[in-house]
């Protein structure tokens, strides 16, 4: 006894919230952490989201609901998706659940134990968590780098696929790079999926958040309807990551399955916080290129304070929140990195190595945080790391 | 392609959702239905708890947490098992899911493929749900019914295990039967336990929805130590279906796999919906009091009234929230009877045959319902299936 079963034995979790948790124990014991290590934002949630959230409990939205999700709800999913990504799924196409739970679920509905998928390396942790806990084999391809912006291959993507593939699963705007899809990668992705007859599920949870271009879905070349899922939630593009609030957009027959598996395990999702989902979609849009602009400032600030560090490179990402730097200069590894800027300078940001060997050299900080946040982690980074000697400053600030 | 996987094709749900799905459905259509079938209550809300919830999100409890659950609600729930248990398990042992999540994470944490568990039949069909879409074999015992009442026969648990057994499930109060553990039935289900050296999954998610006696628990034998895991959560007791929110106490090293697998697919649960459950746990309990009795109420008026009808028999439960009816004086099968009440007489209710096969020839309904709603519900099944001779109807008015 106190045997697990395989799955518990493989079990990873999210390594971010390790973190989380960790520092949250440092902070109860009285210790002041700059926080850069999740993929939340403290700007705050949204005033008509929470208003809405209220509203929704005092009108009594309380009670068990439709495991799908909320057919108001829904038929706002359908009309954003219209209006964003250019094609009108039907309501039974849209699976509210955690977005998450949305990898997970997908994974287990298409993939058998021993059967492959195909992921990004550096790619988000849940992917290689979900792979391992199942007994999935997880083929990775890489993100390239050209002009410090990160791209993906076609080549790279058809090289990972093996016999037994039974998914891809792209992430643009890619956590942790910041790498954005163009339509020809979005075209290129269908193309991979389709000659190869696997499935394709496309993360596009932070579709809202690009800082430079438009956001590409694979999707729009087969409308959900054969072989793609877009995944999409709330809690990045809406500033709501504790409503834990996501979707699927899937082929009919699939959202069937993930709305059974998403039944058996869960429910349903809470209704107020469905009423809240509403809002989101249908009031107050402008306040989302606020929100957007914001970020915006603090990625920028991030970025060139990071620069002025000895051994740090970094280029501003197009879309997400993250800075994903390039610290191989330093001569750390990225775990050195990272437990120094914790544990000298309480700066939590974590190793790139978190999202698989590709991120080796790399550290990952979240930049949705005040411009104040920016500049006291960036100053405590700089203390115990150093600021690279500036040859031309003087210069710069004649001219 | 449009393959599933194996666990996708043997995905069951939960029948209940799928009724509630259609009932809403036929609700949107301008359809009048009352509603038994799902387990949660139209008395509302307890009042404290909508406020806490709306406290929590002005005051901006509305980021990521740690995924094991705040430490605060862990302490509030360790503090509330000591008060009702009498053992007081660590924080670490604690860890804050939706309970029918915890269930999946239970099974999936100690079972694997081809492995069995042992469950109730009729049993919540949760248990057989996740059995069957992992691919675990579920060896059921019945319950029996003496003067009315159900009860478990230890012999009966001992018979269904196997070689292969990894976890009983045990549940009191039952879903659907409304039995109750004795403290003599609890301690057999941990000398069972420990006997064949498998996990014990004590879902006591009614423990606070007693009529008679005090609630028994087989955890008291082993304080979650060693290899039962106690599952309760806000639903019931405190009126709360609509917030999604439960806990395990389990073993130190389960309660870590747990985590892992919880914030592998959900990552948290929202920190304005635990701040209620800390409210629910600690504010108004004589709430809890009110409530119970006015479910207490409507037990015995459904009661009386379905033993008005013709083939139905049935006596008060003496815990839970459902009356599990004997309709097989009507000569219909269960899924005839609750086919008929829906589409003859407007009443949605469950067949026994929803709990396994061990409910055909019962229903069930759900009482937490205002008077009215059970007067209604009645009087329409009444007018489908007729209404009993009283003999001595008249006498009785003259005593």
């Amino acid at each position: 006894m106190k045997r697990f079963s395989r799955a518990a034995d493989a079990l990873l979790g999210q390594p971010m919230f390790q973190l989380l948790a960790r520092v949250q124990e440092l902070e109860r014991a009285g210790k002041d952490i700059v926080r850069f290590e999740i993929g939340d934002t403290t700007f705050g949630a949204h005033r008509h989201v929470v208003e809405a959230t209220k509203q929704a409990l005092d009108e009594g939205h309380v009670l068990y609901t439709n495991s799908q999700g909320l057919y108001e709800l829904r038929q706002a999913i359908c009309d954003h998706t219209e209006a964003t990504l250019g094609f009108r799924p039907t309501e039974d196409q849209v699976v509210v659940m955690p977005a998450n739970g949305v990898i997970d679920a997908v994974v287990r509905c298409v993939v058998n134990r021993g059967e492959s998928l195909v992921a990004p390396d550096p790619g988000f942790p849940t992917y290689a968590a979900v792979a391992s806990y199942t007994g999935i084999r997880r083929n990775t391809y890489p993100q390239r780098l050209r002009d410090g912006q990160f791209f993906v291959e076609r080549a790279d993507v058809e090289a990972a696929l093996d016999d037994d593939t039974r998914l891809i699963i792209s992430n643009s705007p890619n956590n942790p790079t910041g790498m954005t899809s163009s339509p020809q990668d979005a075209e290129d992705l269908y193309e991979v999926a389709k000659q190869n007859d696997v499935y394709l599920l496309s993360d596009e949870i932070y579709s809202r958040l690009l800082f430079d271009g438009a956001h590409c879905s694979p999707s729009v070349h087969d409308a959900c309807q054969e072989r793609i899922i877009v995944l999409n939630g709330f809690s990045k593009g809406y500033a709501m990551s504790g409503w834990r609030l996501g979707y699927a957009i899937a082929p009919p027959a699939l959202a069937k399955k993930l709305t059974l598996l998403f039944e058996t395990v869960y429910s349903c999702i809470p209704p107020f916080i469905q009423r809240a989902g509403i809002a989101a979609l249908t009031e107050h849009q402008e306040e989302i290129e606020v929100y957007r602009t914001r970020i915006q400032k603090s990625r920028d600030r991030l970025v060139e304070q990071l620069n002025d560090i000895p051994g740090i490179s970094c280029t501003a990402p197009r879309g997400a929140i993250y800075l994903f730097a390039d610290i191989s200069g330093t001569s750390m590894t990225s775990q050195e990195f990272a437990d120094r800027a914790l544990e000298e300078a309480s700066v939590a940001l974590l190793p790139g190595t978190n999202f698989g060997p590709g991120g080796e050299g790399y550290v990952r900080l979240c930049f949705a945080r005040e411009l104040e946040t920016i500049e006291e982690g960036c100053r405590r980074l700089q203390q115990v790391f150093g600021v690279k000697e500036r040859q031309h400053e003087t210069v710069g600030l004649r001219s």
